[in-house]
């Protein structure tokens, strides 16, 4: 698919020109960084799904100082953490905030929302849940999603420094993208699964405690004091998380 | 080393009842977990600290709705981080807040302070840098610290769930303690060390964009609006994260 059409597509499904948009520059940029998984099939995929509601649109449901819940109402979760890092950069912390979205799915690719809030001198850690597609270490059906965890940081030489660390040993989006295998959708790290099985475990049941058993998203953005890091000048010449 | 000469060891040292009764409390839990790198062998390993002052306390520093920033002034990381938890405890977050600690190290087995915030129904995700120890997955020099991430989540049945990973393959108080080699201070993960790598150069990034170059600790803690969590009746007989 090329990108016009991959717009195209996105409009035929309904959507308004401002989140179609939204939608193409997400699947766009993961269609940059080789991450197939969350781009271009993910359009197809969408048009299958039974309740895609174009017209939904999130809202900031709760504010208290420091502290925001965002109710996706409907709308997909891409959109719901597009509108989220909209907010953040309108009214940028002081310097921290957590904000929590609940009914957020698909979130996607997290290193695009936080790599975004980079830009603007944000630092920002960012989880999201999924359906469970990971079983315990020692075997058993699915108890967790690949629950990624992505941290962005702005960076005074080149581009911002993002990782997104999926905790499955490979991504949903990849197993539907044709390019792994179902029977990888384990937890990572070989002997040592257990640790990528806790993360999962642990970041899920921290975002259910604050955005109930639906699908969710929970966000710590920080105006950082010291910063932009100057951590590519002291790791010399090596490819950091985040580098294409 | 028994219970009893712990705790004399620690006075010893020239610690004051309650600060070598917090300190106690740690090692102890550590050594009760099976993780004698973080248990009493970290007494003798004090002893030797050439700047170790028994006197010293931390101060919370600055205050922001939401957030706190907190300095160790030279006090040890785990008291800084219990000062913290008091604090927690005492003032609770209505409902999140981010706590930053600048110059606290060495902090320990983190999952020991989210345990305590979920033992008083909060939940917490603590992060804490530490020296340099973890190469890139492609080698040359160590550069980032084994950076664990620790959930801690009240559960609705039985003890706390508490992840506490560390990025590396092992710890560096598990090679101090004789349990590990050297050459396995790197990250975690096999063929997926990169995913590892990428969480402790985030989490370490993310601790210095607010704590400046010295060691520190960022934490977050939320009252939940959901929970305690249900997870261990959905998960069956698994041995779960945090569980002995």
């Amino acid at each position: 698919m090329q990108p016009d059409e991959a717009l195209a597509r996105l409009r035929a499904l309904g959507f308004g020109e401002g989140d179609a948009r939204t939608l193409f520059a997400h699947f766009d940029d993961a269609e940059r960084r080789g991450k197939a998984g969350h781009g271009y099939t993910r359009i197809e995929w969408l048009a299958t799904l039974p309740d895609l509601d174009p017209s939904a649109s999130p809202v900031l449901e709760l504010e208290r100082p420091g502290f925001e819940r965002w109710d996706g109402r409907g709308a997909l979760g891409y959109l719901t953490l597009a509108a989220i890092c909209d907010h953040l950069v309108a009214r940028r912390p002081e310097p921290a905030r957590v904000v929590v979205a609940r009914r957020c799915f698909p979130t996607g690719m997290l290193g695009h929302w936080v790599r975004r809030l980079a830009d603007v001198g944000l630092v920002a850690l960012l989880t999201a849940t999924s359906p469970p597609r990971l079983p315990h270490p020692d075997g058993g059906p699915p108890l967790v999603g690949t629950n990624p965890l992505a941290i962005g940081i702005p960076s005074a030489q080149g581009a911002p420094i993002v990782a997104d660390v999926s905790m499955g040993k490979t991504t949903y989006g990849d197993v539907i993208a044709g390019q792994a295998s179902a029977e990888d959708l384990v937890p990572f790290g070989g002997e040592q699964a257990h640790k990528a099985f806790a993360l999962a475990l642990g970041l899920q049941l921290l975002v259910e405690s604050v955005a109930g058993e639906d699908y969710g998203a929970f966000l710590v953005a920080v105006d950082p004091e010291h910063g932009p890091t100057d951590f590519r000048g002291r790791a010399g010449d090596v490819r950091l998380p985040g580098d294409r």
